[in-house]
């Protein structure tokens, strides 16, 4: 460059052609564009990965990825992407593209509302990476601040509904309905379910596609039919304030149900809750719901979190996580997930749900929105907006409306005098830009909500042609006679008693709140997270600035399509993209996470067959190794699981796989596979086993979670595999927000593409006909994190993906080798000796020579200020580093050093020079208290113990607040709301 | 309200009336709005103000505020604002008056570019909590984030210009330029200076102004004609690029400047830097500039850090912060503000400066801009902007236009072709809404910058009437021929070479830098920050929000004022209320800090004077307990400092002032006071004051900095004050930033009005008539901060402004009460018993009887998780608290209950128990490496030191990272870089 700038006789582009690659135009030389992204993404600098494909013996890049992807099925051209745009460009174009949105103002209800996020949660919560980039608090030592803010949640929530207990969120209204109607069978083995007519649409069509699959019967109509004396209900879901917002008394209903055997699932609003009689009270064994409308913008359908409350007696059967209190070793209160063997991890095909990634940070929105308001502040804006629908009410009743609901919170029935024509409403309503619920019988709902102003509903009123305003109605005297407060559905119970509702109330102590909450947990705004299986790759600024675009946020998922163009645009492009990278043809986006698309895949893999007259094809074959929520879809889906075995080496065993698929090959409906395998080794044979499995009739269905080893190198869609999911969450650059949200869109190959997921209100598909049906609420599913993901591609390009690709596998390799001579590496592809982008350590043989497990590696790892990696997973002692290519050399040789240093420690023990029980890693991990304690008898020094490692320095270390969690103590204790607040003194 | 909402038989409306004030309207009970903005901002909740009142033995706070204001002055009405808004409706408005603003593309240059953000520098640093809420840093121990920052902020200037030694920031280009030249002044003694007429028109003004008051002798012309032999030039200044673009060799001018003992000033272009030889090079001592276009967004002028470098010998003249470092008790390396005794805290009148705050969080973005791009990213960005310069210049020669600069970087001075007229100019430019440099003489200017495509030069291209483009362009052999690099003005010398400048240039090290350094520090998103002086109060999120809008953010200065419509709508509402607010009738928002306000507020003192022919009155009264800003700004505007005493009870010794004021009758300008007075008391005389000045024909400037206690409750301008500047950090809730921005805009009764700072380019006023000159190079100040205070205001409203100052005194009185069994409390005013809104403990009897002095107990106050409160000022050897009205009951308390235990800790010294020389004050701030070192040999225990309340708590302690400073070292050994990083092996 330096030379090429002198005065020449020969062209400049002459030049630029011979000094770099023939394709360089000239601009690219003189003014490179600053699409730099991808530099600012991968971690390692090019010099790094000359030094680190040194280690290795490898020339380039390519050379390592060539040898480490099987040949045959490597992907042989670039991907065809759009030219990667620049940071700048990018928020750009999405600012554009989200601008085709129109935000109309939206009255639709059924279970979304407009609210109004407290901007210092939007800002210190939803925006900062401190809350945003956590995995799931699965190391609870280093987690406390976002489980004491899930266990808020939970407060909230039991509180609210007045439920025993509650857990840490689901996907959202539906599924947690679904869940619960399955649970009730589970619990009293019956195989019958009744719904009543009256719960939103959607959470009927989610609940029915689910019951479906596990041939459990259902019925739907009003409620006061359910055949309660037959005996055979397992459950009745209604709903209360029902879809039309009708408020009606249960009690009855209940009690005979009760009386029955019967559970009783209430859907539910949780800011009615706060004025209305909580379900508990009229005998519903579950509540269940969103909390979106506390304090989570609409985004077109998500993400927000659904919950989920139960009776103490159900708290085993519980589906998701649940955070408890215990305690640490040394006696101290101290949270942590808790019931953890309800979970799929442990029970697989006899797992009571397949959730894993829930909506962690949605629910802690909601819990700080909560707090923000604390108790007089929810009553005093349910009040506001149960007065607006009171005028409301008589404003249309004064004209000659009828409000079909007598008894109603928010949301009012409307059936239009003879004087205006359902026509004529829509015109006004249209010309005012507002969203009614036309519920196709000719009547109207209206929902209104914390958004509401007076204008709003004289506009209403203007709407309805009530030729009246707030202010005259409310010279009547008879606005409120309707109201809740002088009916027998008023709640008379407390609720949010507990003083972390009553703290918060002025902005600089909810700031602090949040800000002590975020400093004690680690995330990727302190160092790597190596999870295995989990990509905690860098979720940057750009790509999450389009989710605070108020064109994406507030719009109501079930505005009329043409309102939302720029979601459409963009779901398009995401489609078109993702299926480039993949090989597949189209994407499902509804599924919200990588569990609820396995489950989507699986189902439409089955409607295939039976549309093709093999619906008996119903066996799925499933590596033992495979992620739990394989195992879990399959058995949700129908399906019968038949574990295949592996080899001592990781791979899958081909000669069972082969015996499994011959001997079901009438029956086989599926082989379900994690490529490169949970093992992290890319199987020479993967292509191989799709063409078995299609010999045999079955599908294949590739669980997407280690997509990032293959971005750009192969894709599943050329090898064989005919469905995947895609955790965007990993690969695609959604943070976990500390356990969700995330998105498990599904690709599919085209003769899967009838049958992906419809829904009863938006259809996403062309023709609903093949559908399977309905897996989540909304028909997106959590529309609104998904500009994350195509700005992610957008920014990276062709090019930059690959590379990303080629440097997580160069990252995971390195450090492997580096830790070789200190630690196995359990599984290494036999013919290229690599590992894929992630790699298992064993632990095991230390528990002999030295006592030491692999819990202890990664407990004492916190005290070097590092998370853990995947613990025990897929294999027993083992620990699973998955570095992600944006993480530079640097921060992998921290790591290994750290992990060397330990195993030097352990050597210590070993050689008998340290005690083994009471060693640093045995105590680990070291709180301040125990080290700042007067008290100091250990065989180590408080040094030794806090500051292991040079690199850990006092003036930046990212302390663990609790000690060793004592998890069999909670389990056995379990206390799953806000404990007791003891005074200081 | 319960039973208000049941059926009644009276109207609605009567019963609202009965039961609430009879002016609440119905709607206002059943829809009560959500304006809770005021209860979210004020700290206390009702119940414990009506606690803390009664603590003090009053009924209401209007009782107490009654008391506390004298009678005389206070305010009879409610201030005449608008309704409050809630906060989504404040967020509506003022986007609204945001999109008024036209984004044109820009490439007026002038000191001004369009830069690119890099979003996560925005996200984490501009729009965190945790960076722009601290205040300069004085406690260097619980400050190294921040200052290390700053320090590589100093390397960064340092560097690029190549001298020895740079600040930590000035308010803009224009004050370093005065700065610098008045520097030159007191160097050489001598008072002549010479201004190239090459320097962008703005500094000359500012120049200019500042000269004239000093009587200095200003020449403006081509700098080949300073008559340097005349050896009677203090200093020269020049610009380099110039500001028509032209790059001049100044080697020879420079080298006879230094034969004849004249200072060489070169205002510069960091950017540039990275290709020319830099300011040492050719011989200059001093080089000044903007940083704005490294990272920092336009926002119609600022907020953006001015710097300044210099020669290691005149360090001891340089004006401003400047970090140090030097090492703390242990002997570890640690930074903190070098060489405070330059500074006008001690030196008062003989300042050399009266900067105080400045533009810390800006040179923070820009030191983190550089950190992100690096020496290699900085310079490809540079050349890129050349390339595109180049390009131009050639198509713009192709067409026969004129490119009057030879040699350029960034910018043309272009003299068009007779065939386009500058009319056809200017409406094509129109037409592609862009701004171009229109000099005035037919000649226009034209400057690129990092933002600018291959589009935007081909539309230049256009707008020239260049039928070419980039690509056309590129195909000639010559468009670079004309380029630095082939020039004598290449840089060869390296910059940037140190390891912070190479270690963060993937997003995920970036991010963690930028944690790591956060967490460094406290702020308010920690716990109070009870600076005396400087209100600490909540910068609400709500407020900060417009700071990002790009229409806010992306706008040019010097834009057409037409463009700028937004900007002017929303100074002229702030302009109303500010003024209602303080009984003045106009407001000048060119200072932007309070010193700039008092320098800009005593000039037009002066020419308020002069114009009425009393250019002669040039004493300026100013009790010694004054702020150092006061004495030292009416040194720069030429006045003449009589110190006032102060009585025993800290009040303005009446008798002394009498005297004074009579003896100087014909010669007195002004008076400065603060009030209340820094002492933090209302004194009662403060009407009479103002009288006995004007009787006396003097002006009274009332320093603005403690408005905080008299907001809605007395108005300067209502009782004598006829000029105020206003800390709109302090009182109006701009944050810190660690040390700026602020805005110092001054309020003046009708009569100053005419005489306001203008502005050369972009006039503030209607007539520059009358207007002293210029105070800062933009002509709105820091506009683009503006809109906080804007908002602050419109949230909440008369009634929240006014119960804001209630708490502010509440909240001082509540803690002078809880602790006056324990220290004493210095002053209160000796008619109502009260403090104002702060108040001085006086911690001089510790000093005999247990040896501790202020400085220990603030030091010490670190382990208790707290800053210090202000030190020694405005009395020697005290601690003056100031709550501010955001801090609730409950964090008073703790701050209270830290002080009454340190008073123990301080009896047990007293009594002999705890030795004089090693106790934990002495020995505070506590580190983690101290407390957890194997070794300990205090006579106090580790617990003691680190966790000595209970609410010290071991998971949410704040760590000072490093041990008491030690100040003289660094002094004495003076390193104002980026110290080499010794490896951790
Ligand atoms: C291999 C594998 N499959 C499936 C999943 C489930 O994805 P999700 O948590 O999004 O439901 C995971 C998640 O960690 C996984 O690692
Ligand atoms: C009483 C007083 N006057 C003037 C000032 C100067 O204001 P600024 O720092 O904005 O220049 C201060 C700042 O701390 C102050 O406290
Ligand atoms: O949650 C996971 O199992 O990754």
């Amino acid at each position: 460059m330096q030379r090429f700038l002198g005065t020449s006789s020969r062209s400049l582009l002459l030049r630029c052609q011979h000094r770099h690659l023939a394709t360089t135009p000239v601009e690219e030389v003189l003014f490179p564009t600053k699409s730099d992204f991808p530099s600012r993404h991968i971690g390692p600098r090019k010099t790094d990965v000359v030094a680190m494909l040194d280690t290795l013996g490898y020339k380039s890049l390519a050379e390592l990825t060539e040898k480490a992807v099987p040949k045959s099925i490597q992907l042989k051209r670039d991907l065809n992407l759009d030219k990667p745009l620049n940071e700048h460009e990018l928020i750009r174009r999405i600012r554009d593209i989200s601008l085709k949105n129109q935000l109309w103002r939206s009255y639709i209800g059924m279970g979304y509302h407009n609210c109004h996020v407290p901007h210092t949660i939007l800002r210190n919560m939803f925006e900062n990476p401190g809350w945003t980039t956590q995995y799931t608090p699965y190391q609870p030592e280093i987690a406390q601040g976002r489980l004491e803010s899930l266990l808020n949640y939970q407060t909230l929530v039991s509180d609210l509904t007045g439920l025993d207990v509650a857990n840490a969120s689901l996907l959202d209204e539906g599924t947690a309905a679904a869940e619960a109607m399955c649970l009730s069978t589970r619990h009293n083995k019956r195989k019958k379910l009744y719904l009543s007519n009256r719960v939103h649409p959607q959470t009927l069509a989610v609940v029915q596609t689910r019951a479906e699959a596990l041939e459990l019967e259902i019925e739907v109509g009003p409620i006061e039919q359910a055949d309660l004396p037959s005996r055979e209900l397992a459950g009745i879901l209604l709903q209360y304030p029902d879809t039309h917002g009708d408020v009606k008394d249960f009690e009855d209903i209940a009690s005979l149900a009760k009386k029955n055997g019967t559970l009783v699932v209430v859907a539910t609003d949780l800011l009615s809750l706060t004025l209305l009689r909580p379900p508990a009270e009229f005998g519903a064994d579950i509540a269940i719901g969103t909390s979106q409308r506390l304090g989570v913008p609409l985004g077109y359908g998500g993400p927000h979190a659904g919950f989920f409350a139960c009776k103490q007696s159900l708290v085993r059967l519980m589906p998701g996580r649940m955070i408890g209190v215990t305690r640490d070793m040394d006696g101290n209160d101290a949270y942590r997930l808790a019931l953890q063997t309800r979970e799929q991890h442990i029970r697989r095909d006899k797992a009571t749900s397949n959730i894993c990634t829930a909506q962690a940070l949605l629910a802690n929105m909601s819990a700080m929105y909560a707090i923000y308001h604390g108790p007089e502040g929810l009553k005093a804006m349910a009040n506001r907006i149960h007065h607006f629908t009171l005028t409301l009410q008589t404003g249309l009743q004064q004209v000659g409306h009828e409000v079909i609901n007598k008894n109603f919170f928010d949301t009012l029935h409307v059936k239009l005098s003879g004087s205006l024509s359902l026509e004529d409403l829509k015109e006004r309503a249209e010309h005012k830009r507002i969203n009614l619920r036309y519920l196709g019988d000719g009547t109207v709902g209206v929902a209104l909500d914390e958004t509401v102003s007076v204008e709003d509903v004289d506009d209403l009123l203007w709407v309805f042609k009530a030729e009246t305003t707030v202010e005259h109605l409310l010279a009547r005297r008879d606005v409120l006679k309707n109201s809740i407060e002088s009916s027998k559905f008023l709640r008379t119970s407390p609720y949010l008693q507990h003083p972390i509702f009553h703290s918060y109330h002025s902005e600089s102590r909810m700031v602090r709140y949040m800000k002590k909450l975020e400093n004690k947990d680690i995330s990727l705004v302190h160092s790597m997270i190596p999870l295995g299986s989990c990509t905690m790759k860098l979720n940057a600024t750009t790509e999450m600035m389009p989710c605070s675009f108020r064109h994406f946020t507030d719009i109501h998922p079930f505005a009329p399509v043409d309102q939302a163009q720029g979601f459409h645009q963009m779901f398009n492009e995401l489609e078109r993209d993702l299926c480039e990278i993949t090989g597949y043809d189209r994407i499902s986006f509804q599924p919200n996470s990588g569990a609820q698309g396995e489950y989507a895949g699986l189902r439409a893999i089955r409607s295939y067959h039976e549309h093709r007259n093999e619906g008996h094809r119903n066996i799925c074959l499933i590596p033992i190794s495979a992620h739990g929520t394989n195992p879990a879809s399959a058995q949700m889906a129908g399906m019968k699981v038949e574990p295949i075995r592996i080899l001592s080496n990781g791979s899958i065993d081909m000669a069972h796989l082969r015996a499994k698929a011959e001997e079901h090959a009438h029956e086989l409906s599926c082989l379900m596979i994690t490529y490169p395998s949970t093992m992290g080794v890319f199987e020479e044979t993967v292509a191989e086993i799709c063409t078995l499995i299609h010999k045999h009739g079955g599908q294949v269905y590739l669980d997407g979670a280690n997509m990032n080893a293959q971005v750009g190198l192969c894709r599943p869609g050329d090898y064989g595999s005919d469905v995947s999911h895609l955790n965007l969450h990993k690969t695609f650059c959604i943070p976990h927000g500390g356990g969700g949200p995330g998105m498990g869109p599904i690709g599919v190959k085209a003769h899967l593409a009838p049958y992906l997921p419809g829904h009863p209100v938006i259809s996403p598909l062309s023709s609903e006909e093949h559908s399977f049906g309905v897996v989540s609420a909304a028909p997106f599913g959590s529309s609104a994190i998904l500009p994350i993901s195509w700005s992610y591609i957008k920014l990276m390009g062709s090019r930059g993906l690959k590379r990303a690709t080629q440097v997580a596998i160069l990252n995971a390799n390195y450090m492997s080798k580096r830790l070789e001579q200190h630690y196995k590496t359990l599984y290494k592809s036999p013919s290229s000796e690599l590992v894929a982008h992630e790699f298992i350590l064993d632990i095991r043989d230390l528990k002999k020579s030295a006592n030491i497990e692999a819990v202890d590696v990664a407990k004492r790892l916190m005290d070097y200020g590092f998370h853990a990696p995947t613990m025990s997973w897929p294999v027993a002692g083992t620990l699973m580093i998955e570095p992600t290519e944006s993480e530079d050399k640097e921060e992998l040789d921290r790591f290994c050093d750290a992990m060397i240093s330990i195993r030097e420690e352990i050597a210590e023990i070993e050689a008998g020079r340290m005690d083994r029980a009471v060693n640093p890693l045995k105590m680990s991990p070291h709180t301040q208290s125990q080290v700042i304690s007067d008290k100091w008898d250990r065989p180590y020094t408080r040094e030794q113990a806090a500051f292991p490692a040079l690199f850990v320095k006092p003036d930046a270390k990212i302390w663990p607040t609790v000690g060793r969690i004592d998890d069999a103590y909670g389990d056995k204790h379990l206390v799953c709301t806000c404990p007791p607040i003891l005074p200081d003194l």
